[in-house]
Parts: C-alpha cells; structure tokens; sequence
C-alpha cells in the first residue's frame, strides 16, 4: 500500500494559487526536549512513508542537523540524536555547523546538501539508502556559499546543483548560479541562473533570492520554488515564489513569478526568533493529481506545509512572469 | 442630507487623548484580489460621501495608488484597477512607484500628493474634481523627497507644502520644511519647520519626523498631526503626536507634544509586513463638535482609525509642548 | 509576620529548568497615566514586605526611574511621580535619564546602580535606607558603560561591581568586567569576567553579554543569571542564562550555561516596543527551599517573572557549562 | 584693451586632451594668513580683468566664501574679510557655512551659487553686479543638495540650474538634475539629466557626479564639464570629465566621456587635506582660438588650472561618448 | 643564449630580506596611450626573454588585460589592444572585466588566472602556448572569488589552485584556500590553508591575506609569497610576507612569516589611485643563485620590482614563523 | 650643567603659533633594525639628559614600546629590546599590546600610561624611576580607552588623569573626561571635561578629541595640547590645538583654541603609514624662556618636533577661543 501525501482542499472562498494547511505549524518549536527551535527542514518519500533531515536548533541555539520519520508526513518522529556523518577524512568530517539541509533522491541513493560551517558557511553533501548511515563527501563549493539544491537527475550527463554565493555574515546580496560535476566530488561549468528582481517589478525578491525544494521536473521544464528577500527598514522579509528552469539547460529561466506564493502573514510566520520569514525546503507532490505539499520554515521558529496544484503553480508562473 | 463622518465614543475608563476604534482594521491587507496590504492612505469628504486614494501594495509587493469611495468612512469600496495619471509629459508622467497619497481640498479642486518615483523618492501633484481624472502636474521638487503634505488654503497668496527631504534608502535623518508656489509648478521660499527631538526629551520623535493628514486650521494655529521614528536595536517604531504652527507663517511652531498620541501596541500596529508602525495620512473632522477621525497605516499591512476632539488634542499640545 | 516571594509550582508536564508565572505579565505597560512601558526593574525584600525601582519609560518615551511597593511582589503600587536623587554635586547630581536599575543590600543600606546618562551612558550609583530618600554618589566609571550590576557583600574587603563596558549607540560588542572599592567612590582592580560565547557553542549569547540580578552566593559559587544577545538579520534577540563565578575571586568564571533558561517566545517576549527581549534585573530567592522568582523586562514593555529551584539551576549551569 | 585668459600651450610631447599649467598650484593653501587651504573656486571675466569667489577655510577649518581679483586669472588678490551677504530675511541670512561657489552672468549681473548651510547643504543663491555688494536671494531648494550651477542664459524663457540632490552627510549616491525657475526665487520642473556611469563602463564616475563650471554654449549643444566620483577601499577619488547637453532641453545628453579629462595623478592633487580630488568648479574661454581654462581644487587643499581646446574637448566627448 | 632575470644587488647597508629596485616603479602609469594605470600584473620567462599579461585601466578607469614582452624583464613592449580570449561558450566568454592576473607554466603551456566578472568577481581561467592566442576555459568557482593562483604542476595527480573567496564589494575579509581539478574544468576537495593572523600578532595581514606570485617549490615545501591587508581609520594597507606550504599537502602551512617582506613606504607606493598598497602577483628567479625578482603594483597605479635571495627568505620565513 | 631642550627659532617670514622642526622628521621609521615605525611617543628631562618611551611598532606591525636615550632631546639611542614591565598580578601583567605612551613625573617618580590591551584597550599604568625597572599598577579603567594623561601633581589630594572613552574599533566618537586617585589603584571622581566642538565652529576637531602632553601648570591655568579628528570621506585626519583648564578643578575649560596649532601639511605628516596624522603625545619645556617643543607622530610612521612660545600659545587659545 502505497503512503498518503499530506493534503487539504482549499479553503471554500480561497483563490490563492498556494494555501496554508489549517492545522499549520505541523511542527512544534520545542518538539524535542531540547530543541529551541524545527524549522528549514527537508522532506522526502521513503519506503512506505516518508523521512526527512530537519533542522532543529537546541537551547544552546546551536544548529544541528536531525533525522525523522513519519506516515503521514504531518506527525513527525525525529531522533533526538543529532544526524552524524561518517566520515574519513577528518578535515571536511569535522562538524562546525550545518543547517538547512535539503534531500534529494538520485538513482539509488539519498543525497543531503545543507549549508555547512567549515571556515565559513558552505554546501556540505552525503549520501544515504537507509538514513541511518549517511556518508560525508567533499564539500560541493569554497565558502561562502548557502542555499545548494540538488537536480533529482543527472542533466547532461553530470550531477546537477544550485547555490547561492555568500558571504561570511547576514549577506545583503544574494543570486542563483548552477553548477555541474562529474563525480560529486569537483564541481565546475558554473552558470549565472537568476538575480534580485527590480525593486519597481517585483519587491519580496529584490534583495536576495535562493532555491527551495528540489526541482520538479514537469514538461514546462523543472518548477523551482524559492525565497526571496525583501529589506524593510526593520529587517529582512522572506517570502517564497516560482519559477520554470530549462529542462536542458536549467541556468536559464522561461518563466519568473512576480507575486509572491506565500508571504509571512500568519502570527506564526511573523513572531519568532527572526519574525516574517516564509523559507521553504522540501515539497511533496502526487503525478496523478498534481497536488503539491511545501514544507516552509515560519520565522525561524516552527515548521508548516501550504498546498497546491502544480499545473496552476506553473500557469500562475507563466502568467505573472516578470522574465 | 450630510455625511456623518466616521465616529465612537471614548472608552468608559480610558483617559487617552486619542483612542483606536473597537473595529479596527478598518480595511484587511488582501481587500483587493491582488492587494497584499493597505496602508497609509488618504480619506476627504466628496458630495455626500467620502472619497479616497489608497497605498495598495500587490502580491508583487508593487506600490500603487487606488481610487476608492465610501458612504460611512469605514467601509470602502476600492476600485481593482490602479490610479492612472493623466499627464502630457512623458518625462513626468511615466509611472514607477507611488505611495503614502494625501490629499488637500483647495479652492476648487483636490490635490493629490505622494511620495512619486523618479530618479529616487520625491513629491508627485496631481488634481481632480471628479475622483475618475487626474492630472498629473510637475513634481513639486528634486528628489529626494516624502511626505509632501499641502495646506487646505492659500498662505501669502500662495500655494503652501510641508515636506521631509530624505535620502534614497531606509533615511535615518528627517527634518519638516515649509515651501510654497505662486502656481503649483514652480516652489521656493523654503523654510525649515522642525526637527527630530532631542532623545531626552521626546524619544519617540528622535531619528526623523514627517507630516500626516493636511493640517487643520484653528484659532490657535494649524494643527498638524506628524509621525516621529524612534531607532530601537530592534528597527524603527513609527508613532503619531501633534503640533500647532503659527497660522500666517506655518514654519513657526508655536507648540509640540512631548508625549505620543498613538504609538504601536495593538496586534495589528506591531505586527505586519513592517512591525511597529502607526503612520497617518489623512483624517475627517467635524467643526461643530470638534471630532477627528485619523486614517492611518498599521505595520505597513492594514489601515485604522483613531478618535479625538481637536479641543483637546490642542490642550495636551499645548500642556505637553516641548517647544 | 514574614513576607511570602512570589511562587506558582513547575507545570505539570514541563521539564524547563525555569517556567514563566502563567498570569504574565505581572505589570502592564499602562499601570502609570503617563507610562509608556513598565520593564527591566529591580525589586528587593523591605520590612515586611518588598520595595523596588522600576524603569518606566513615559509617553515621550524618556527614560526614567520610579519607587514602588508590593506585598506580594506581583501586584505593585509604583508612585507616580519619578525618582529624585539627592545630591550635593550639581555635575553629577543633574538628571538626564536613567535605565534597567538594580537594587543590592550591602550591610546596612540598599544601593541603586543604574545605567545613567552622563554624556553618554555610565553607572550611577545611590544608597537608601527608607525607599524615600535615595543619596547619589559618583559614577562608578567613565562613560561608556551599563549594566553596572554589585555583589551583596563586599569581597577582598571592597565592594565589588559588575558592568559592561559599551559604546555610545546600539552597542554590539559587550564582556562582563568585575571591579572594586574601597569606598564607593573609586574604583579599581579591574578584571576581565566573561565574553560573548563562539557562535558555534552557545550563539543566544554570541553578540553581548550583561549581568542580571544581584548575584547570588551559594556554596559553588556566586549563581549569576545574565542576558545574551544574539544577532539575527532582524535585529537583537535577548535571552538569558546562569553561570557560576568563583567565591572569593568573582571574575573567574567557573561554570556557564550552553543552553538559554528563558528565550523570547511567548506574545509579550515577542511583540513590543522591542520584539524579542528577555531582560533579567532582579530576582528575589528563599533560602530555605531554594525557590528563586526571577523579574524580566519582556519586549521593552512589560514585566514578567519566571521561576526555579536554584540547585537546579546550578546543576544544568555545571552539567551543561561551556567554559 | 581686453584682458588675456590664462595659457600655456600643449607640453610638447603630450597628446592629452586637457593639460596641466606648469606652475601649479597657482593659489597656495595659505595665501590668507587664516587660510587653511584655497580650493573650489569660481571666477569669471569683470570689466578689463577678473574677479572671483573663492572658497577659503580658515584653520578653524570652517569653511568661508571671499572675494578675490586678479589682472591675469593666475596671481589673485583676496580679500582677507569673508564675503558677507545682504539679506533683508533672516531666516534665510544667518550663515552657517558655504562652500563651492560657482559664479555666472545672466543679462545684468553676477549670480553666486553655492552649498548653503541651512539645516543641511542646500543651495543658496545671491547676486552682484560689483563684487562689492552680493545681495541674498531665497535658497533655490529644499535640503539636502550640492553643487548648483547655473546656466549662463534663460532657457524656455526661464533661469535654469543643474544640482545634485543629496544627503546630510559624505553621501555615496548622486544623480544630476535640471531645474527652472521663472523669477529666481520658485523653482520647478525638475528634470532628471544623468546617473552615474556603470562600474564596467566608466568607473572613475561610477559613485556619484556633479555639474563642475558654468555650462558654455556651442554649436552641439552644452559643454558641462562636470567631476566623477570611484569609491575605492581607501575612500573618493574625484575626477573630472564632460558632457554635451542638449541646447533647448539641457536635461537630454547627447554625449558623455567614457574617460575622464583629469584625475589625481600629482602630488598636490594626491596629497593634501582630502587625497585624491580634482574638483572644477570654474572656466574662462576665448571664443576665437576656443583656448579653455579650466580652474579645480586640488585635494581639498589647493587650486590648479588645466588647459585645452574647446573643439578638441567636444570632439573627444562624441568620440568616448558612454551614451 | 639564456635570458638574464632581472637583477640589482642588496644595497650596501641595508639588512632587509628583500629590497627594492632602484629605478622603480619599472613601468609608468601611462606607458599606454590610454592607460589610467599599469599594475598588479604575471611575467614569466617565455623563450629566450620574458612575457606577461598585465592589468591596464584605462582613462575609463575600465579594467582590462593586456600581453607584453620584455628583453630583460624591466623593459616592456606592452601591445595597446586589449587581451580577448578565444571561447566557445558565450556564457562565459563575455568580457566584463578582468583584473589582478597570473600567469603559470604547467606541463606545456602558460595558464592564465585572474579576478573575473561574471555576475560577480570569480577566478577565470585560460591558456596559451605562444601569448598570441589565449583559450578561455570554464571559471574555476562559482562566485564571489579573487587571487586565484596555481601550482606550477600537478599535485596528487591533479591541477592544484589558490583562492581567496571574497564578497562582492571592498571585502573585509578573506582566507586562503587550496582546490583540485582532474581536468581544469571541475574544482574540488576545497582545503582551508590560512586565515588573517590575530591583530596582536602580525596586524599587517590581520583584516585579510591572498595569494600573490605562483609558489616556488623548494626543499622546504612551497614558498609562498602572499599579502596581506591591514584596515586602518584611513583604509586598508596592503603588504607582503612569505609562508612555506607543505610539499604533498599545501593546504597545511609549515611556516609563516610575522613581519612583512615590504610595506608601502616609497612615495609611489604610498601615493597613487589606491594609496598605501605593494600588491604582488609574479617572480623571477634563478635556481643556481637563489635570486628572485618580484613584480608587485605600487598603490594600484604602477608596478615595481623587489629583489632577494629564497634561501634568505626561506630561512627569514622558519625563523619569524608564527604558525 | 643644565641640559638644553632642543630649540629653533621661528623661521623669518612666519606668523604661526608653533612652527616644525626644519629638520623634521627627528627619528625615522627604520632606526631600530625591526621597526616599522617610531611615533606618537613620549620624552621627558631625566637627569641631566632626556629619557622617554618610544611607541616602536615592528615589522609584524604589532605595537610595542621601547626605552630611549637622548643627549639633546633630537637625536635618540633607543633600546632594541622592548620594555617589560614588572608585575606581580598575571592577569594584568601579561602583555597584549600597547601604545601611545605619555610619561608623567609626580613627586619621586616617573608614571608611565599607554594605550594597554586588556580584552580590549585601556589605560595601563607603572612607574619607574630609573627607566630600568618599570612597575606596572592596576590598569586605571575598565576598557574602552585611550590617551590616558596624567597631570604632574596631586589636585585636590589625589593623582588626576584625563582619558578619553572609546569602542573596541576606530572610534567614531570621543570626549575627555577627568578622573581622581586617591592611590593609583582605584580611580574615581569621573568629570566630564570636553566635546569635539560642533563641525561650523572648529571643524578640524568635530570628531574626536584626546589629549597630548602632560599639561603645563601657568598662571593661567592647565596648558592642555590636545589632538582632533576631523572625518572626511577619506578618513580621519589629525591636527592639534590648545585648550586652558582650569587650575583647581581641571574639568572645566576656561578657553579652547579654535584653529589648529598644526594640521598634517608636510609629506611626512601627508603620508604614511596612516596619512594625514599629527598626534602630540609629550613636552619639553623652558620656565624661564617659556619655549616649548611638542613631539608629535607623523603620519602614525615617524617623529617631529614643534616649537613655539607657552605665553603666545596661552595668548593664542584666549584669543580664539571658541568656549
């Protein structure tokens, strides 16, 4: 028997291209002992249910990285035991920090990415089949990097990844660039995806922008669903938008949502740790129905799902298009 | 048969000069299909009715101006399409941003004005008698300007404007100036008003101030309705108190509250797209009783109401002053 | 008759070393006609009973010190009029504002430190044996400083106070000094006690840090509860903590809490003049059960208490210490 | 007999467009015994000689306007006494500072534009037709501007300025702007004329550009020499170079340098109170031979002249334009 | 016959470890027709006498690449056109602008790196056999990248780099690292190599450090010659030291040196478009005399040469070593 | 015989108050065989010559401070090895850095203060009196401080000290405040005795203050030479003037000079290490002449001398003072 997507119609009055589940957040801040706050986390179908790598920073406010399971991918066990990567070389296994992990199934195995502390933030990757075992690599880039999302395929024959050049502190800049490797352990052809909008065309995104959930493959070309910053007098504002790569050559956009999908509206995405952040990292999603579930962090703090319909998603995409 | 302006009583136990109407928000941020909030904006008695230019932020987070009407002041009906501009110089008339509208009776007609997009903030004039045309005329001055708030009547025989010359980002400085024009085109005789008040003295004015609603003429003076900025660790807080100007040489201030009239504490002001922001634009009074009613933006999202007898705010004005 | 501290049991289901009093907060912002916001106080047994000195900011958001009285020391009686230090010296004695005080019985008298504007911020320090009359003698340092926190007896033969050298704006840097006197007048012997922790250990405390309440001597050690400020994109988020200083040489540094006792999270610590602020400065503590009720400014506007056994808190400050 | 503008023919083996005067700095820093440094100057041609306004700060380094003559535009006699200005308003007379005059004949008399200490730099404007008696007229804007210079004839019918909107402080932006005025006290119709250069296309203009000497007629248009800032890791560098402005409608350029005219490259332009500036802010020119001498400060500290051929100068514009 | 590298002895009472050139700076600012400045440029022996590829701005103040030959490495022939590589990905091959080269001989043919715009600074890479045509391969790192240096061969089987990841303006900041490439295409196994020393140690490479000429191979490992950046109230300075690499592993350093080699200290390093900066990017030397020649940029505007022996320096490098 | 204080009388055609050192610079950067520099430093009689303590940063650029030697007061045998102070106490002995020294003979010793590092700087104090042994105190404050300056007698019963507050960075800010001992232990009676002087009246110090030599006791009062900043958008620069305080309580200014005495305009003040730097940090002076010579730092790279007249100096602060 085959497991249940997390869904919820949309509300009766609703014509919202994404909503939020009612019962959001699925993920209380302190649903482990420890834990200060579960947020930013990834989601994936495993076996007959789902696992997922989340973040959950403990009252020391340190990030770590967990594993978790669930049936219904609502209601979540996750490990109280930070995840360990097993590692051989000592210099890249040595573990700083690491937060905001993404997961994405290629070919036969698991491949977590996460924003990882090594002089510096950048892409840490592993692997696993059983999540139980997860095996470190090379770090993807040079710091500063954040924000790497793996392509759920091979493109041109190679492992494909988004990133977000950084810098080493709150970065006030922030573009999509591509990037391939042969092997998963040296990264080159790097490829300028996308930048900030214009302020006068489309705010919520003109300070930063990174990717979000794996890619979707769809036959517009690969759904990209990602934040996007806006700098008010009183702090960043992440909200969370769409956009349709090439299917070939995924470094170039079609199409570029200019509203938002969801901005911080709720209390629980408005007050919290970092108050009005919206920042999605792992989607689930049914080919029959095109029903689409998007994990998101709400202000740092707790985690919630909004739904959808990827076809809507990818017209709404077309339509708003500021490409 | 005459409009009643919006109006409730005072609270049984409250002692506040101005208090928040029970209903607030008055106008939800997604009142339009495509509006993420609504905000800062101006109210005027029109015929029978009210008439309206409204900030409404869309989903793109695109500042725009809509036209709205309403038969209580409290309920509007605000018209989907934006404000469009008629103007025969392309130079000035091309549209990029417009936000935080006031509009002024005067003589015969209504300015509108606004902080206008071009080459960076400054102050955009138009006119119109009938709320469906608006003409556009030249921009009252260089930028980098907001907060262009005229006065209801001739001053010297001329048209008379405060404003807050600014800078080209989130400005940390703000200081009200005087200016007037013989023929709404051409503007000089620039006098400086105030500035931000000394931190001991009045904290909640000490980073900039700017005018609100089109000051009032009474027998002590204008009474001018400002904002002031308190800069926390935390960002700006944004909150409202009065003054009174000289009545024939407006840049004199004969007095200025120490104290705030209202400053961010409800849900609604505190929490929002900018936390922390109680921003008028516009009110509606009633000689005979001395009622006000001030229009003004919450957190950046949402609009409220607040009350008051002029008689008193002029009182704690003047008991207050820190002039 | 003795006084009864404030207390209410550990929630049924909780393991938090401390919990909040579930009818926070204990003083509203408006307990004043003219107060803006009631926070970061001090409170001290007297009698009977219990006095304080209470930071209350006034509508024009200056800064200012007021006495006040409890039974209980939940409901409180605070005068209306602010506090007047008595002092000879007009250089010192002239007000320009004053903050987050605290209060310390030392022998035979209650000394108030606070953090006092004298061309920039410093510790001011005064004496009262009645909560009538309070005595100001010399600023304990050259500006830039706060949090000026003393030891309930003198150590070494001197009296000995904590501080936090600072700058003169939104200061982001802060160590915990220890110093002494011989007489309250000079100072000398100043050691350094404690730095901002690394991110990567302990990050709620990795911006500044500052002394709470009043020390507390047990028999590891002097049990201080302090605040940390963690630097997010949006702004300070202050949280607060315990560490253990040595008896008899205070600036050496036993234990410290990794984790946090209390974060903002609650709709009073997160929604506020300032969002996200903890404050401690104060705590009143039975010896007998070890119960220990801590008063913390909460978002800069209210006040709230949260309790604890203090061997509790001295077992998590050693099982969990990052020194 | 007419007097002779300041020459020196082209170095033998330069193939510069403009050219330094060999016996630079031709006014030493200290040339008043008050005077901390001579820089920033205007001159023109006054009956059968010249006559200046020159900025001179004292060692006060306050900075100060004084009137200067000289036979031949090299040797200059100035007044030790600062200019004082005639002023029937007082609010507009009190002097605070001014710096950077600019002087240009219209019809009948002298206009004296400069930087004009009025709650921030703004620009102030007086006229002479004597040198002796300089009569004060309204500040032509709102705070915050700079550099406002006019051109020497009506243009639509009416007196015509460039400025340079600003902040209060060493701001990092500027645009230059066109205004009109049709009595020299209102001023509108404010036209944007030019942003700073794009990094990659011309870098030494790249942070912010202002208008430099009274524009001068020709047969393409408006030649406005103008400096150029770059904001390197060790602070401004200004540069100068020049633009060819539209006839009828100055605010439309038509041509624009890619590379500059002069930038710092001696020692007294390199060294001094500011390193690294050359700032013009006067010219004389011969019709008949199209001989040009262009007058800058050098380092905030001295002046220089610089030599060329109008026709060269034009050409060299259309050839390098960036436009 | 054998070209002779470029050579002066030790000055007769100088003790310095490596000393300047007397005839310096070897190449003026405007050797070309439009060059602003000549600096921070790669020589290598390239058959019988020398070629390099040289950073010439232009009067645009446009950085650009340029080839040049030289008989004795102190006179060149710099060609006035501009380097344009050969690529066949318009991606990548687009000129933005290109700065800071290097030049390395590996295997058979010259590999030229430099600070390269492609949505940010990042590391270009090309090569050439005959400094004719020059091949432009894929940038080694996504960005933001500058100071990409190689190895002189190959190590562990495989192309070996420096960089210093940066931000993408004036960075405060900057470690060293060490990536591998099987290919020249795709980079990995990034190693951290060093970070700015502790202020209280070596403050002149406190604020930043980056590779300078390609490191020489000795007994002792790699010799490293690299500056460093000191920020003071007036800006950053920039110096150079030396470090030894570990031969097999160069991300581990084995020493380092405290002191500089050379600080700015002659006029045309201390004066210029980037005051206070001896910025090296390429060395000479002869193995059977142990001479070296660097090429280093005089205050971003010229270049000029140092001489030592690396013995000296080695042994300078162990025994100030503060690793 | 009486030693002779180094001495040049006032060139022929000069009118300044103080005038430099033909043969300025007196001690170049290089004179010990590892310094990088030799400035801002202190000198006092000693004996029947001249002793000092020389600010000596090496060529790791970290600060250090040496002895020195003179028969003349111009030409100084300065030891190699850098002076260790005796200290029983480790956590205050133990040397992190140090600068800027004043020396100040009180009674029966020599008192030596500096800029000390001590988890940030502060005032480090010792004495000597045969500058062989150096006995270090207690350091007089709490960070953040710099140019502490002790007067050379007791005022009012105890030792006196001027300092100036500071942040852990490049202060943007600061006061001169004045402080009491009763013991050279504990310090206390903090006055506050001056701003930087507003940016219209005396632009050169508008910035920072911070006084210079020890100050002179005359019939007028306290001879204070002190140091200001003025920024502008290419960094700091430091002149120097006069101020009078008065004799009993020196916290209070009777006059205050609002020219310089002398601004960096020599190359040896103009550039260096950090340009435009003139930094007084001692005195020698002449009773019955009244002649004084100033020892300044030159562009934080070497030392000069200045001379000039104390009853001139004191005519001069009189005349133009700006209290």
């Amino acid at each position: 028997m085959k497991k249940q997507m997390p869904w919820e119609d949309r509300p009766a009055n609703s014509k919202d291209v994404m909503w939020r589940y009612s019962a959001n957040p699925i993920i209380p801040r302190n649903l482990l002992p420890t834990s200060n706050s579960i947020f930013n986390s990834a989601v994936v179908p495993f076996g007959n249910a789902f696992a997922g790598v989340f973040r959950c920073d403990d009252t020391n406010r340190r990030m770590r990285l967990h594993v978790g399971f669930s049936e219904d991918g609502i209601n979540w066990n996750i490990k109280e035991e930070p995840l360990k990567f097993i590692c051989d070389d000592k210099e890249i296994g040595e573990w700083v920090y690491g937060y905001d992990p993404r997961v994405c199934f290629i070919e036969d195995r698991y491949y977590v990415t996460w924003c990882n502390g090594y002089h510096g933030p950048t892409i840490g990757v592993a692997w696993t089949t059983d999540f139980e075992n997860f095996y470190q690599l090379e770090n993807a880039f040079i710091p500063y990097n954040r924000n790497g999302v793996m392509f759920p395929r091979k493109i041109n024959g190679r492992y494909a990844m988004l990133s977000r050049p950084s810098d080493n502190s709150h970065t006030q800049f922030g573009d999509i660039f591509y990037s391939e490797s042969p092997d998963m352990n040296f990264w080159g052809k790097h490829r300028h995806v996308m930048s900030p909008a214009a302020f006068e065309k489309s705010a919520w995104q003109c300070t930063k922008i990174g990717a979000g959930p794996i890619p979707i493959e769809t036959s517009e070309g690969w759904l990209m669903i990602y934040h996007g910053v806006l700098q008010s007098c009183n702090g960043f504002v992440y909200s969370f938008g769409s956009a349709i790569l090439d299917i070939d050559e995924p470094w170039k956009v079609k199409y570029r949502s200019g509203p938002y999908l969801i901005s911080p509206q709720t209390y629980y995405e408005c007050v919290g740790d970092v108050p009005n952040v919206c920042f999605p990292c792992a989607s689930l999603h049914d080919e029959a129905t095109g029903q689409i579930a998007v994990y998101y962090g709400c202000a740092d703090t707790v985690t919630g799902l909004a739904f959808g319909y990827i076809p809507e998603i990818i017209e709404f995409t077309k339509r708003t298009s500021i490409v």
